[in-house]
């Protein structure tokens, strides 16, 4: 993990400046001579900058983030747990980390402070933004305030405005964590039950239907389970506590609240006059099982891009199809990249 | 509402005995003098007795369940809020109420619980019996328990075993409302907060993407709103909070932990020999957004009962549908019944 520190304060969309701002980032292969090969990934709600790591078989050779072609960037988002400046940062105001001080912040900040890393590393063109999910909002909102930047767009799973449904998802996932009375303590560990059942809530909404059904039926045992000792309890249990060793409240909450703030037609009459900017050939990709991002707002994504074309990666996983169909992914990104 | 007193305790699967053991209900029209017009209805997780007030426009002249014409019983479930015994009922043993020490029970228990009621009111054979999500689960088990009983089996947006899916959806639950640390302090309220979270979660699965976005569109407004002010935000709390105030965290992790016990062929030799002994007439139907019991698995339920049709509720409401679509659902019973 590299670490940009910038020398100015970061001025957020709501015109607090966050001082002392550091971008947490990873590359992968060699940028060319012509500055003309690079790839940037933006992560989701609680990746983090090393691609190559929750992304499998995509930083490989032969992938289409084959790092033997490609110079591969990605930033840890603002407020995220690692490594960018978030609430576990320290406030020069009080000495100790932020916690649920850290200012309220949006999917254009993290756009932003991309833009601010591409700059200092010198990179002027992008030949491919890429996007899922979350990351995908900020690819978004990237294209539409510098067009120009970028040769190809690809966008996964994801929406140009945060939907009535997802926002519903993510107040349900902050009541769960609001729920557990230590969220407010000071201390990185605080609220740590409640964003174990916050993760479950975003589980059940990345799976759907068929991912459970597939993968946890319990063994055959013609008796009666104990509550709680389903194969889909303890599975639900184990991706909580996943989380809460390697995350924090504080930041899932701030990541949640800047998801619902989406909208990239704000400011800028609206979204269709907003995408129409977007200038990149742009790939959009759904999935036949996503319940957050639906193929049908997919498909009326693409059609409200001026050079997009749409494909569709059939899964059982639902959402999650991005981080488990790289097959399909790859055959549709490397010729479009 | 009405109440019945059982003379002797209330043998449970688990062999525990339930002594005091009551049951509230509810009747509509009366009883005819050979005893042949009842239907008898199973309510779903968080209803009551009283059909008329939880499922508007069916007990009506005209309806699928006219008063004028038949004599409609529900019981409320044991373990509920609504007047069976419960967490809430006096323990003997301490004198105060159960709260989480009431004992496990069944979905097998509170079919158990309706036949014994049936009796006590000198009810042999039901015209119908319907039963909608867990009101099916428990209309599927008395329908395979006592197949004589029955004329017509009505089974709506339900299953004849837990899924998976449906046991991940429980366990986020439990997962909310155990994060809330004033759950298990002998108080009816404790819990609340994590209850409301709950119902949150509950509520995302009952009304599914077409639901919130047809629903819950924010007003237009050019701006950024604050985090938790979208209309998506306050609908979820609201819903929340409004559970809270009818009901009680105990009887809901009991219920749902009932929920995850359904398998209608548990100790009968799988599935499909269970619903083989299903004599009535049965009328399946789905709703074609339910993303907890969907068309493909009401499809399923439908080939493994003998004498069963399949119909299928279009709605935007996900499996809510069962509530709102009234007429759809009148002109499908109607005739059926």
């Amino acid at each position: 993990m590299l670490k940009y520190g910038s020398p100015a304060p970061f001025r957020l969309e709501s015109g607090i400046e966050l001082p002392d701002f550091e971008i947490a980032y990873h590359t992968y292969g060699t940028l060319n001579e012509n500055r003309d090969n690079v790839v940037w990934v933006c992560h989701a709600l609680t990746a983090n900058s090393d691609v190559a790591d929750w992304w499998p078989h995509t930083v490989v050779e032969g992938g289409f983030l084959d790092p033997n072609r490609w110079f591969v960037v990605c930033a840890n988002i603002i407020g995220s747990h690692y490594g960018t400046t978030g609430p576990l940062s320290i406030n020069r105001a009080t000495n100790e980390p932020y916690y649920n001080d850290f200012p309220a912040f949006t999917i254009r900040d993290m756009a932003k402070a991309h833009a601010l890393l591409a700059d200092a590393l010198g990179i002027c063109r992008i030949h491919a933004l890429i996007g899922s999910s979350v990351g995908g909002f900020q690819a978004i909102e990237w294209a539409v305030e510098e067009p120009e930047r970028f040769e190809r767009l690809v966008l996964i799973a994801t929406a140009a405005k945060a939907s009535p449904w997802s926002i519903a998802i993510d107040e349900t996932q902050r009541m769960a964590i609001f729920a557990d009375s230590s969220y407010g303590q000071h201390d990185a560990s605080a609220g740590a039950a409640g964003l174990a059942a916050a993760r479950a809530i975003g589980l059940l909404t990345y799976r759907g239907t068929d991912g459970y059904n597939l993968t946890q039926q319990d063994a055959a045992n013609g008796g009666m389970l104990p509550p709680d000792s389903h194969r889909a309890c303890t599975y639900q249990r184990h991706q909580g506590d996943k989380l809460v060793k390697r995350f924090n409240a504080y930041s899932y909450v701030k990541i949640l609240d800047a998801f619902d703030t989406h909208d990239a037609g704000r400011g800028r009459g609206g979204l269709a006059a907003a995408l129409e900017r977007i200038k990149a050939p742009t790939m959009v990709v759904g999935i036949s099982t996503d319940i957050i991002f639906t193929p049908t707002e997919m498909l009326s994504l693409a059609a409200m891009i001026p050079h997009a074309s749409y494909c569709e990666i059939e899964s059982s996983f639902g959402h999650d199809g991005f981080l488990v169909e790289h097959e399909q992914l790859n055959r549709i990104l490397k010729n479009f990249i």
